[in-house]
């Protein structure tokens, strides 16, 4: 059976007259674009530029949804009241599909930004909030989690559609943790490198920790990183990697239930 | 034949420790609310509780963007490429829906606040671009418009289903234009004076102005100020008349082309 | 020897159009006013029009910084570098200074809101970094504490001008920490039981809790509420009490080194 | 007699994550620095770093107020009542003044940035205005105006240190206006001819237009743009070229009165 595989990235992250990121090469690379709605980066005329050019290149469109804090990029831990985050989720999904709608395209996965993905990778009752209110919103959406955290949990616990993140530069802890970014080896620098990690843990459905044995994983997305020097170089890497491996690139269509 | 109208009141202006307008009283006197969506007043939390409360007493949801100018109330006129006025209410708009539809609920209609108001009730091309606009995010909301201004020339040229609106309490000039502020009688104070001519106008179809013939008019629905210490008053004194005068009070179900 | 304290209420916490506070009815009772600067509460206009009104009776000024979150009023916590909340601190201190001098006033002392006063009060470190970052903007800032937490702690060590700060209407433990808002009889309401209680603790200059011995406090201010249907009343009947006590009520001069 | 002249340029634009100019690069080229006060650009963070940079290469540094609006980076205009934009202006310069202080530093120009710099350059009543509520604030700050504009009319009448400002790279008409972008030669491309012309004006005292006589102007600083990929080869051109003409490039000490 061929292996298939989703490429993702985050984009979108322009605001106003700043620029960044490399979004149209990156377009050419990924299957899965994650949006920036506006709160932590990207306002509407970028979500609408971006999107339209996802659109155009079948690259599917996710909303990105982070905390309220520009000059932090969401990257700050806030301490709010679950509703008020679910109230902020669906405000920044309903606005991109709004956005996507007159664009002529659709807005078909979630991902949680920064701050908010890395405390609900921690929390299961705030990430089981935090997805909850994004299918409250729109139920059909394909949410996107990193692979053994307690977002795979809340999703599993939903019932809804998700897909399973691992990422391809980092290594792993044997518990499926990421290796501390303190330590050597935590984040891979060369392509090659990434590339064949990336291959290997595709075609072996799991997660391949720098010590001790495989873990099987939902291996659905790659999250390839948009910025820095080198992440169009590592995008396309590991793209013609997978592809010399006989892996299909494709956007994902979700899965259900427990791994 | 029976009349029917509407009654409509922005609220939702709440926005977080500060409080604004009386929603829930008025909410039991009239069949739409314009619900500010965050960018002038309200926030997701604010959007959601006026939401479900509007949902829950039959009230129709209006979307209510306006000029990201929190400090201004969205009051102060700003001016920005037609583009970027585009998405700034296409991305209000998905905002609102994405919030009502958590709360099991759904966006009938878009009304423009404040100062884009103003500017698009004397522009037709801003008008045109911007009703445009939230018709392609959402191609079967109600446009409501202020009667006879550039705004409702906008809409019969989009055909898209809209409604007309006039003030309870503004005197209108012999061109349907409102008399200044700065003029006697501009404002009318008194709720039965206020009642009586809405009642007149709802009947003649048209709009009565202080001096001249009758301009007919798409009566489609009363403006209500909401905040004020009388607004409730008003409010109420507006709905005694149509009821005594036998019309009926229901949200409205839109025309379409020219009035 | 006569006793001498100052009373001390939060206020410009108006923005744009939203009103809180009953600010000009508490400047006839309060002897310092500690002003939002525009990050968690007030805008420019609001500070000088409260600055105005509080130089016109006599009142003391203060700068009232606290995080840049105008949703959550300041009172959510948010995990910045120190280096970002140093700034934060500097920033609004200067805007503060810049719209008193406008005013032909001057911005006399410092006193962290919200969120911001919670975490310092428990970090020691923490409040050297914000009382550290506002001397080097003003270093003949008074900074105000909460008496008897890691804030005097840092004020003692940076050697600086600082005045301590009970509460009119809470309730304190035999470690000098405030009572738990959930248990019985930590909030005051009674004006006569709130006032009796601040005149015992001025001329015990000491913190009298519920239970156990008098804790020796820094008792230079007191702070009343400036929100809720009875905060003026609370706030006369305490400068009552005082008065009738033969306690002198004026600006603190501030007090130097460890108590 | 030694001719002298300042080199200004706009900095300190970025904003939380999203980096913008060549700062660094610049600061060894001009003599004064305009740095955005966190309402158009820059926040506190970039402007500690901004000012303590420029401190350390002597560059005098300027607080360059404008319109609270980062998605539209200062250029749009917005209608605001007098009374908020001198607070608007007060806030931003005393934030400037605050974190200045704490590097060591001290403010010694504003110059108003972008639609606020245009608005007021066409506009007598409004400069004076703007300009006036700078002097309440900081009543020894030199105040950088477009000469021959309706901003040095302003300052003139004012009776402040002002220092009139031309550009570099664009071409004047005959009544001291820009010539419009829209023109073939509004804009000068080549830093040779910049920085003759640049000379020509500094000695002569005069604006050179295109046609038309020398028109007697305040040539006290030159303005240098600091984005575009030639911003820092045409600062240094202009530099190398009054420096090879034997003016002495220093930060301006500011003229009071009529020109």
């Amino acid at each position: 059976m061929t292996k298939t595989v989703d490429l993702n990235a985050d984009m979108g992250e322009s605001f106003g007259p700043w620029v960044m990121g490399q979004d149209a090469a990156l377009l050419e690379v990924i299957s899965s674009a994650n949006i920036a709605c506006g709160f932590h980066a990207g306002d509407p005329d970028v979500m609408a530029q971006t999107m339209g050019l996802a659109a155009q290149k079948g690259v599917g469109i996710g909303a990105h949804p982070g905390f309220h804090d520009l000059q932090g990029f969401g990257r700050r831990r806030m301490h709010l009241p679950d509703k008020t985050l679910r109230h902020m989720i669906q405000y920044q999904l309903g606005a991109a599909q709004g956005i996507a709608r007159a664009a002529g395209a659709q807005v078909r996965h979630l991902k949680l930004h920064g701050a908010l993905a890395n405390m609900t990778s921690e929390d299961f009752g705030l990430a089981q909030a935090c997805f909850g209110a994004a299918l409250e919103a729109a139920p059909e959406i394909i949410i996107m989690v990193l692979a053994a955290t307690q977002q795979q949990r809340a999703v599993e616990r939903l019932d809804c559609l998700w897909a399973g993140e691992i990422f391809a530069d980092r290594a792993y802890n044997e518990d499926a943790t990421l290796v501390d970014r303190s330590l050597a080896g935590a984040v891979i620098h060369d392509p090659q490198e990434a590339a064949q990690r990336v291959v290997n843990m595709v075609q072996a459905g799991a997660i391949l920790p720098a010590k001790g044995d495989p873990i099987p994983a939902a291996v659905d997305t790659i999250c390839l990183h948009g910025d820095g020097e080198t992440a169009v170089t590592m995008a396309q890497a590991v793209r013609a990697g997978l592809a010399e491996a006989g892996v299909t690139i494709q956007p994902f269509q979700g899965r259900r239930g427990a791994l």
